[in-house]
């Protein structure tokens, strides 16, 4: 079996089958080309049945097996899901929710991450198991814990309330300064001794739900804190497994735009970024690609891997239909032309038992081979043998970039005054749609990222301002490039505290417009926008959010039609020297949008190829092999894969159908 | 007045009223012709008004003046509603919710089970009741509490944890058996003491509600064991009245197809099935035919009574429309026709305060005897007395049962993976529905039921497989019966735990065909199904769940029209001899179930007479009588009876219209 | 700067800025001619940082400003907001809420009012304030605290629970007349010992909500209660303050038709009565004149303040539209005419961080006067100024009343029967409209206020009957007047219970009518009900409730056309002497309220001026110096003032329209 090629396979729990059973696996890895297992992620109850009892045997004989087989092995720590006699000797592991309830044993994913006896004992168990299978075969990487945060993220017990206050202290140099932060004379709230502080919830700062906070401050200090409370269980982990091994990557698995947990901040912990790919509806070609790019741009556009994906159907939405014929090839190459190295799956052999048990495998319940399930599953492990490691380690060069920020997302959706209906994560899917149509390669970074190598930056509805990021979004329309940002821009500080400036804040004098005013509409209500551009396009429809925008050396590009501010800027340019500087002031159609972007593209000459099919997504990859550029047709389900640089390697180029 | 007749009367609270109140009721019952009072239900607070003090003053009198107005009695043990110092001196008998909230005093049906002090003092009180009221003239019935189970449910404090660890001991010979029929290697769930099982609620094993379970086997066991404590409190103070009473029947009052409790668990310990008939909207006669049915089947097919209707309107809805003119009649002689005896009241009078004060009742706050209202209940008492015993105690026989089961109630419900908006007692109703329609007569009966006795045996979704039910249905086809069921059949053991074989699992063999995939839609989106059958029938609309099928052994009847599955099989039939097996692997519109089941009645030559009027219900009762037939028209509200065998008693035909 | 004037400004919180930016404020307060400024509404933490310190630097520099500015202070306790040392060491100061879950620390108007430490900290705390501030130049009113009963109104502690005791024992003679009140018979409620008797909320008697209760007695009790004990921290700061000050007007600003709170309980408290308009659409002016004449009518028609409004938009929705051009205006002088002398703003300067941050204000972040907004700010100002005393104290004579009562808001919407859908306030508000399309000039009065000055009284749904109300209403009619009521009229007694009588109860002699059957239907259906007026007028649709009226002395005016009620009364009047009793059975469209209002209306020759325009709102205000005529234009937003009587001062005549 070669390892040198996109790696295939995905979670395998032989612990909850019998040993016969294993053999029929193998057999079916084989005639599905099938060369990667992510062993024991659930195994925390059987390798440690009792606090002070270790039991590798069951381990050990999964490890064996797998080293026989030949199999790549991503092993994890088991720490994702804790054993009952956890729960039942520390019940303070259990999370307390964000209603205040303290939960018993149940489910999964749901430690406080600042319980030490959840502490103690993961790191302990990642120790001994990175002692014990260090230098395995095949093992290509540490898999800690299982999707961090979910699947409501945050805990809100004692333990957590006492390690808040410790995060803060670290954070503000005295009361007065995290007064001043929190502006807590707002609703006389000075603080006058750290205990006073209390977790933001249910019976504290919030009504309706975590959305609804008096102090967005507090609740944004908070989201801080919990993100890194977790991360710190990641990080103990992970040291206990570098005493070990020192070079094996350590990674744990993501869940792209999750909006708990801030990933930015924790991608200098991992090797390698890896994530689980559910998309929620049958075309969700943009959210992917979307999260494809914001996955690979958490380590600067090295590989990363979908450690998860579903083969069939998933089992948690309310209906759950399956994957269309092509649809398992088409999406697990959107992958790979986004910049996988892996296309994994949860899960080898459907669970008999529990939640999970009707959730697509590779082996349905009877182990069958003969299904158009596996038979798709087949037919792409033995296009990936064929691709070999020709794009293994490529990248995906961009010159445009999409900024996407925690901070912005979690104080948009927490803020009062507004509309509620406005989603960030929504509002930088619209401005990535019309990129990902004009088949535009995309690098999705943090408001820290090195900007210098871009042309285009688009910041949608950043606003949150940090460190120096209007200086470098001003560097790079002074370098001639072209930076566009949205409402809401500019609006707050790094402790959700309005600027005492105009709107966009420090980002005013960039763009050469302030805001006079915010008005609102419930979905279903427009207004029209026309836009000076490309002669005289359609009208677009703007929704939701529009603000009323007063240029100050911009020049106005899009008009209100309606409304008492008909006439009024709702889109402005400001040039400056060679560079440009575009604020959308409203929710625009997809219309509106790729007007907009395309506009800006076709400036840098940056618009991709087959940019007038809507359905038909273009990504190239380039490594050592030259360049693979990747059709994928998201109506017919059909995939392209052209060598287009060097001149084609005429020993590979594929086109997918399903068997 | 007579006692041989249908008992016709109801809830009867007079410690409510003044004394010269209770000569007013009296006074209307003789006008209504009501036989039959039901006290006692809510008597606990004056009978027993502190823990060591009982006063029989009030009950006394209440009892006596029934006698000396010669009615009928029904004497409720009062443990549906506790006493407020009960709930004062012990807490615990308070439930603790779903949500592991602990409850303080306030509404009724809240007791947890398994709390000692409401076992010990229900237990006693039912044991004074009885030995005092014992041998009472007219005494036809003890009523034990009062609608059990609701209005949640279940318990989950910590005396029934520990009483559930104790019930799982019983069913389970160790731990090891315990894991392995939970499928406990899943998510690390390895319990390694029984110490370590919590009741699965919102705090441990649930997210979302009750149908949200990360382990269906622990969630099915709990409703199991709660069910089960339940009837054992209903056991317990039936054992204390029969050490005084030996032959007086005892019953409870059910709730038609209600899920929280399995009333096929609890039947056996009944006497008597009785019912509260209180349908959700204006037009639920397939629903309430169902329901009597359903009640019918608990005790063989013997009669039940409707314990509790409403005169007029219902309290509890959003909406309370009163009944229409004659509606009070129908649904009376409707319940009849389907074997009920007694057709009661809730209530006699119009409560002064409190929710229910609205609720209808034979006498309102004004205590008028010249409403419609009133007219209509005492022109039916009137029918009633002049049928006189012509139905008491006859039979409706049936050759066509319906099986219906909690426990795959209660599993598909909480499953993940298919579609959430399927919900079990829908798919039964639709068969049921079309088998109405046709006016075949129907026994509802539990998958345990002896099934030698039917032609036709139709079993929706029979999801959970239990015993030799497999061998069951397949004799009733090797006898050249018929055997229908759905999607969803067939998929999971007794722990909820799939069988690791195709789909319909154990029957697989009976149907022919096996689940390839099973495909999903949310409401609102259809496929088409043609059926071969009738020479070229309409296509039907087929929704939610779609099963893929490869029929294995059977033939194709249904194919789908739409989606990638165009072409494959919807419906299938096996012939095995002169029997047949059906299997329907998607939900089709009463259009295809009518097909699907008339042309199976057809073969049987049990389409029932008027099949082709949609309002025109028709139930033939058997008894010592003769047979008489119902023949009710919901849409004029009307119902005729005609003594069809031996030839009509002329002295009996009549018509109800409202008065 | 003039005092003689209507208050114009509103909160101002300059503890919150520097003192640099208190300058630019009272520049911006002088080109708006702002003369009122409310001060310390949320000062509690600076004002006594730590239980036995308290400071008064800044407020006393705060209001030393104001004074030197010439401007007319509000003066607040801060009492609406803990400070966090409050809550953190007494724990019992924070309420429990309705799921009977303690709170901790956080947001604001959330206070237990019977917590001790609550109780001794506000009353000292108002009478240091009192202490020191009584005197100051251009102390206007003291403002305590904010807006109590918001956001949820109740509290459900121990602390709670034990002064319901002792409240229910101060009303009630003995457990026995409890009882009695309470239909405890009702599902074996009867409570023997004080102890027993616990909060209703969703752990005892409640399911669903609050509007879902067991026992209606209980809960109205409670809500009684509870609206007792916030008043009670309100006299009680009150008394202390005026242990310094004997004159100075005390207030506290309410909400209007704010379920939680009866202020017609609190009325008789107050001083002077003040309200914060918040409407929650776009087009009001129907819910906000009826808010105003509720207000006014708290205190015998005297001149009431509109505390707070938003001069732009408010945060709290879910989507904040901004005022349109000229609404400001608009809704400030239709406050005025219907007695405002005081039309304040939340807030001076928007707040710079926490959920207010983008709620409207005088001065935004940027602090511009170059504004849209800040401009219809001080044209506004300047109007005022130009108005002078003109309308100062001045009354708005009314010959027609409308009787709004809390304990028939909060009966009928707990009440189980029938239907869910009707809310009490749109009742009221169907016949307030009409009124106002007519231009009607209308009080709106408690059940208790003296009758004898209205010509027509109109009590839609009063449902609730206390005191000798149903003989003053007899009156009403018995000297010629017209008196109005609707469905659920006269149902229910003071404890909730129904009378044992024909529905409207006390009421059916004066409406010479009895309700035979409620019917109920879902929103979307309707009847229609022909009304026999003015010749043949358009039938007008009746949705949700059909009472079918039986006419025991009344005519019938309305019948119903639709199912089998059709030709039975909907609508009935019975004439007596003079005078007439008008029943409405249902709820009728606008079209029918129209046609029966102004029936009544003219009857009485008090059919406003331009009641064929239904955007025209006419108001007259007649004080010292005359008649001012309002002519309020809804659909173009403009105002024209009219002085009437004596002839028009040509010194002032204006129209606004926006800068």
């Amino acid at each position: 079996m070669t390892t040198s090629q996109i790696h295939y396979g995905g979670d395998y729990n032989p612990e909850q089958w019998p040993r016969d059973v294993w053999e029929e696996d193998y057999a079916a890895f084989d005639l599905a080309a099938i060369d990667t297992v992510t062993i024991g992620v659930f195994a925390w109850a059987h390798v440690q049945p009792a606090e002070d009892v270790y039991d590798f045997t069951m381990l050990d004989a999964i490890v064996q097996r797998a080293v026989e087989g030949g199999r790549k092995i991503v092993l994890a720590t088991p720490t994702g899901a804790m054993p009952p006699w956890l729960a039942h000797e520390y019940p303070e592991v259990n999370r307390t929710d964000f209603q205040g309830r303290r939960h018993v044993y149940g489910q999964r994913h749901n430690h406080c991450p600042n319980a030490p006896a959840y502490q103690r004992l993961s790191a302990e168990l990642a120790d001994r198991i990175a002692a014990r299978y260090t230098g395995t075969p095949g093992l290509i990487a540490w898999h800690v814990a299982n999707e961090y945060g979910g699947p409501d993220g945050s805990c809100y017990c004692d333990h957590c309330a006492a390690a808040f206050r410790v995060w803060l202290r670290g954070r503000y140099r005295d009361l007065d300064e995290l007064n001043e932060a929190w502006n807590t004379m707002f609703w006389s709230h000075l603080f006058t001794d750290w205990e006073q502080i209390v977790p933001p919830n249910a019976l504290s700062e919030h009504w309706r739900g975590p959305n609804h906070t008096a102090f967005q401050g507090i609740t944004l200090d908070y989201r801080r804190f919990m993100s890194d409370a977790l991360l710190a269980n990641f990080v103990s982990e992970k040291e206990r497994i570098r005493r070990h091994d020192a070079a094996t990557p350590v990674t744990t698995n993501f869940m792209g735009p999750f909006r708990p947990i801030d990933y930015h901040r924790w991608a200098p912990h991992l090797d390698l970024a890896t994530w689980d790919n559910y998309p929620p509806g049958q075309r969700e070609e943009v959210r992917m690609a979307f999260s494809h790019d914001l996955m690979r741009g958490l380590k600067d556009g090295a590989p990363f891997w979908v450690m998860e994906q579903t083969p069939t159907i998933t089992a948690s939405r309310d209906v759950n239909p399956v994957k269309r014929p092509g649809v398992l090839g088409l999406w697990s190459w959107q992958a790979i032309a986004h910049g996988a190295d892996g296309v994994l799956y949860f899960q080898m052999r459907q669970s008999r038992g529990a939640c999970e048990k009707y959730h697509g495998a590779v082996l349905d319940h009877a182990g069958r081979t003969d299904t158009r399930a596996f038979k798709e599953i087949a037919y792409l492990g033995h296009q990936l043998q064929e691709l070999g490691d020709a794009v293994l380690g490529a990248r995906v060069p961009a010159r445009t970039a999409v900024i996407f920020d925690w901070d912005s997302w979690w104080t948009t959706e927490m803020t009062d005054g507004f509309n509620r209906h406005v989603s960030y994560l929504g509002v930088v899917l619209g401005y990535y749609g019309a990129l990902w149509r004009a088949n535009a390669a995309v690098d999705v970074v943090p408001c820290t990222a090195d900007l210098s190598g871009y042309d285009i930056v688009i910041a949608p509805a950043l606003h949150v301002v940090k460190g120096d990021i209007a200086d470098r979004l001003r560097a790079v329309v002074e370098r001639g490039g072209t930076v566009v940002t949205s409402f809401w821009a500019g609006r707050a500080d790094e402790s959700a505290r309005a600027f005492l400036m105009d709107a966009p804040g420090p980002f005013g004098d960039l763009f050469g417009v302030r805001v006079e005013e915010t008005d609102s509409a419930p979905p279903g209500e427009a207004n029209t926008v026309t836009l000076a551009l490309r002669g005289d396009p359609t009208p677009s429809a703007a929704s939701l959010v529009f603000e009323i925008l007063e240029p100050e050396g911009a020049e106005v590009i899009g008009t209100y039609q309606q409304d008492f501010y008909a006439g009024r800027a709702a889109v402005t340019r400001r040039r400056a020297g060679a560079g440009e500087a575009w604020y959308v002031g409203t929710d625009l159609d997809p219309n509106g949008l790729d007007t907009i972007v395309r506009t800006v593209l076709e400036r840098h000459q940056l618009l991709g190829p087959h940019a007038d099919n809507p359905d038909l997504e273009v990504v190239d990859r380039e490594g050592m092999n030259g360049t693979y550029r990747f059709l994928l047709d998201h109506a017919a389900a059909t995939v392209e894969i052209q060598h287009i640089s060097p001149p084609p390697n005429p020993d590979f180029t594929d086109e997918t159908s399903h068997p």
